[in-house]
């Protein structure tokens, strides 16, 4: 499968397969007849029929978790968004590369693989207060990136990123794609103070005075970087090969949630990880309609917070397809 | 070292070493300067050096990680308090010996080692509306069991039980140890109905009619299981030897509760790994102030709350001993 624009990427989503209902019916038999009382594992009964159904299997295992980084930088720097310079996104590039961050140890911790994709990083997108951040054939070439990121045999994914100023940027798309103010969208990304946070809502009010009203898509274009692209594209390739995604934090959810505008029900494959202290998160999580696993009061980015949780999404699928039911154990059902 | 009754049991308690501060101060340093914005890993920040200065270790890991259960049956089943019958106390731990419970596949996906150990279940403990649950030399051997089910080279420990109609018998400890009203304690267990509930206010009430007052460890004895106490002992063990706990659920916490109200800051080393759907969790957990990591409905026991959870207690020191510093990347800090 392959696209050339963005309205061809939106095509393959929308013809992208749902969950396999025979194997949901399946694990939801199987579950019901478990060694435990009905419901006591709250909500990894959920989960784990969940991964059943988007993976066709009955009792299904995790054995290939992937976490793909992408990382990106952005002309809307220019404007002095961040806390950090914007040397820090190639430096971090390195760092993962060498397995020095926080999502390298988070990554092992929970068996996964891990790959670094650096987008451009000597090619800023464009200062979206003053024009697209990104030609469709930038972002498409991004999506691409994403697309062609993701393991086939991958059977469950994160995707993190890295980019100074993309909080900014992230901000712009959400005010874009939900409205209200650019206040409810902004805060305090890796650490500004307040006259940063005033910076920011401005900047984000000026992107979305310039780009608002467009298409979920070409808003990802305009106000997005390339790594925030590139995450889109790789959800999207989880929801065609039917790989069960965590969703991290603000900016990864933001990205998810140009799919879902565009295609409502693309992220039916997508759970999300964690409510990270990024003020807009909780907002951005409610308009895609997800409820974080944990909330632990990460901000990191890198896919930090949904690699933590990849064990917790492993477990109840192993509590499904491992335990034995009350027959095979000759134990009395209440 | 040993004990041979209630009182020689507080006293080692009270004499328990606390947490190493050059460790803490260490791996507070060391937090400090890792690759990432300063406190954006939340909450897995305060995990990690808590970690530390119990181990004294300024870079600590977790590498063996232990699970013991304990199961006891409970005199107080006469009184239909259970939603299931109480065989299947024994059933379970078979289940748990053949690997064929929750706590099974959770203790395998968190790289636990896990023992089971059955506490005289032909000899369940008395009617607490009518006696003692325990004599204090049954109550003693109930902890020690749980004292000598610690492996002095774990270095993270969950505890967890199986015992039908223990939430019962927690639920009466809990009124005793906080005072407040019976149905304040009582909750639904593995799934009793309203009326159920109601039988288990009064069974509550007129256990603490009887045994309300006493101190805290005779309170565990008149009116916990033998389940209970040995969590309670596997618990101070852990403390003397200095390896940190994950509490799980209601019952779990109501045998710590004990400890602390015997000896406060006795669960300095613990730390509260979910918050389970059973009513009364939530009040025991303010009551010995955790804050759970994670609130997903579980009502299993087993440690299953607690066990799904190591993972990321273990992501979080990952995070503290694995990542590189901005000097040693090459990161410009912010």
């Amino acid at each position: 499968m392959a696209f050339s624009d963005l309205a061809g990427f939106e095509r393959i989503l929308k013809q992208a397969p749902g969950p396999d209902m025979e194997a949901q019916a399946a694990a939801t038999a199987r579950n019901a007849q478990l060694t435990k009382p009905a419901g006591s594992l709250g909500r990894l009964e959920e989960i784990g029929i969940w991964y059943a159904a988007w993976r066709g299997e009955g009792r299904p295992r995790i054995e290939k978790p992937q976490v793909a980084i992408f990382a990106g930088n952005h002309g809307v720097t220019a404007r002095g968004v961040s806390a950090f310079p914007v040397e820090v996104t190639v430096q971090m590039v390195a760092n993962f590369q060498q397995g020095g961050a926080a999502i390298n140890q988070l990554a092992r911790n929970a068996g996964a693989s891990m790959s670094v994709h650096a987008l451009e990083l000597d090619r800023p997108t464009g200062d979206f207060t003053e024009t697209v951040a990104m030609s469709e054939a930038d972002c498409v070439r991004a999506l691409k990136t994403g697309w062609d990121a993701v393991d086939p045999k991958a059977d469950l994914l994160v995707v993190g990123e890295m980019g100074i100023g993309n909080t900014t940027s992230a901000a712009a798309m959400a005010h874009a794609l939900f409205g209200g103010l650019a206040a409810d969208w902004v805060g305090r990304g890796t650490g500004v103070d307040d006259a940063g946070l005033k910076l920011k809502e401005e900047v984000c009010a000026a992107g979305v005075a310039l780009h608002g009203g467009k298409a979920p898509l070409a808003i990802l274009a305009s106000l997005g970087g390339r790594e925030v692209a590139a995450m889109a594209g790789a959800i999207a390739r989880a929801r065609v090969l039917r790989i069960p995604v965590i969703l991290d934090g603000f900016i990864c959810c933001v990205a998810a949630a140009c799919l879902e505008k565009a295609v409502p029900g693309a992220l039916d494959h997508c759970i999300a990880g964690h409510q990270s202290a990024e003020a807009a998160h909780r907002a951005v999580l409610e308009a895609i309609d997800k409820e974080p696993l944990v909330s632990l009061g990460l901000r990191l980015g890198e896919g930090s917070g949904a690699g933590l949780v990849i064990p917790l999404v492993k477990g109840a699928v192993e509590c499904l397809s491992g335990m034995a039911t009350f027959a095979e154990a000759g134990v009395s059902a209440g």
